[in-house]
């Protein structure tokens, strides 16, 4: 494994991996890796036979106010991680290599983009979207690495590469969660043990929602939304940001549950801010 | 030559051309070519063994109540001038070929879109950044090519490419001018006979200012500015839009004339619009 900090170096590795007939796949993730990037490795690995993971707390998807200064930074722990799963390039810039001065060019799908976490966190997709298509350009990977945690990143990154025809195939991998449900994430360092032992409420939620879909009890979403809400709303100390019922390509609400539903919701525990989700 | 007409054609026959080893140059236009994009061809043809030009009037760049539907369009002109270059490639895709229904993705540079011609034609840029990078990414070329003539153009894309860390080099070529000093554009089989006697005046308006600098008789920009404007004002029938001396990588204004300073101008003719500019 080989930890490169400069954009020059990952483009020569890369290139020397494409001249002896690679598949390069690519994770690109914020570091502070737990279970959930390490399966998206996984399966880069699997499907892959040169493997490019990113490590860049990128300051343009954070708001205002956001967690961006104490977002947890642990390059040597991930090192580690990586290396067990046999990764073949770590890329890890600096802020200045990924944006010097003068950087100004955005990218953005609008439509998408205001929506569900858009709508909290305004320029957050753009954030997002901008330093997914200079990370695509750097490593111009065949296969790239995203998770269902991160539904509304994973949708307008799908969308961004088609439009923009980016020749490459964004992979979507399944949620990975802890024993009681409560889905993977790097920020769930900063709950406390009793925000930690509330955290789950949310994955209970959409799976009530879930079940009660199966047992053919409600397909109205609009009814759904509000099942889930009365459920969620029992347990103090979770403040519901968001809780919606909406088609998993446009993000538009859509009157009744059928397959390609996405169930999104946010919630704040405290000052920690947790998303979940369900597609039908 | 090939001429052909969707994504996945042109993506196979660089691909092709790539695994043979060469390198690809790339000439994006809007058809009605003219000696300014054959000088482009030419210089591609030069610098690289494999050159693909692409023909495609973009709907995204144009505003409503602009040329679009007008936009002189050509297709079997155009090819026999291609052939006579010994082009490679042909693309010229279809309205849906590239925007799909769903589409709705965008790329902008806004700082450097806001000025200029950006002022008088919102949102153009963006449709130029989006289109341009849909083309990048289909083409994948070592080598673009663009002219000065649209100087704001030119200077928008440099700074997209290296803010999106593009893998690609872009070249700027020198505006070509008819005899009488008229840039070369396809919109200048819009202009009457009386209107194409005038159009000459913006260009020398624009000699005029460099005449005066290299005389050193001005070195103020607002003077110089102010010099230009009173030439130009003298011929009637020409409607001043903008003429303004700024910083070609800001495209800000300058206070003096020195090496970098961008002289650029519109002028509407009737219901004709002409761009020129100088850079000094």
């Amino acid at each position: 494994m080989k930890l490169v900090k400069t954009i020059q170096e990952v483009r020569e590795e890369v290139k020397k991996a494409r001249g002896s007939g690679k598949v390069v796949g690519f994770v690109p993730t914020m570091g502070a890796l737990h279970q959930g990037h390490l399966s998206l490795v996984k399966r880069a690995r699997n499907e892959c036979s040169f493997v490019v993971v990113s490590i860049f707390v990128n300051p343009t998807q954070f708001g205002p106010g956001e967690d961006f200064a104490r977002y947890p930074r642990q390059l040597s722990a991930d090192l580690t991680l990586l290396e067990k799963e046999r990764v073949e390039i770590v890329f890890a810039p600096s802020t200045e290599e990924m944006y010097p001065a003068d950087s100004s060019t955005v990218v953005e799908v609008p439509k998408l983009s205001k929506v569900l976490e858009g709508k909290f966190r305004p320029g957050h997709f753009r954030g997002v979207c901008t330093v997914v298509v200079k990370l695509f350009n750097i490593v111009q990977p065949d296969f790239a690495y995203f998770g269902w945690k991160d539904a509304q990143q994973l949708i307008i990154i799908k969308q961004m590469v088609r439009d923009l025809n980016f020749p490459l195939t964004v992979v979507g991998c399944p949620t990975v969660r802890e024993a009681d449900g409560l889905a993977a994430s790097s920020r769930n360092v900063y709950l406390s043990e009793r925000q930690r032992a509330l955290a789950p409420v949310l994955y209970q939620t959409l799976k009530l929602m879930e079940a009660m879909v199966k047992a053919k009890k409600i397909t109205e979403t609009r009814k759904l939304v509000r099942a889930g809400r009365q459920f969620l709303m029992r347990h103090s100390g979770l403040q519901l940001q968001y809780l919606k019922a909406v088609d998993s390509r446009t993000l538009q609400p859509v009157p009744r549950v059928k397959p390609g539903v996405l169930v999104a919701a946010a919630v704040k525990v405290g000052r920690v801010r947790l998303i979940d989700n369900i597609l039908f």
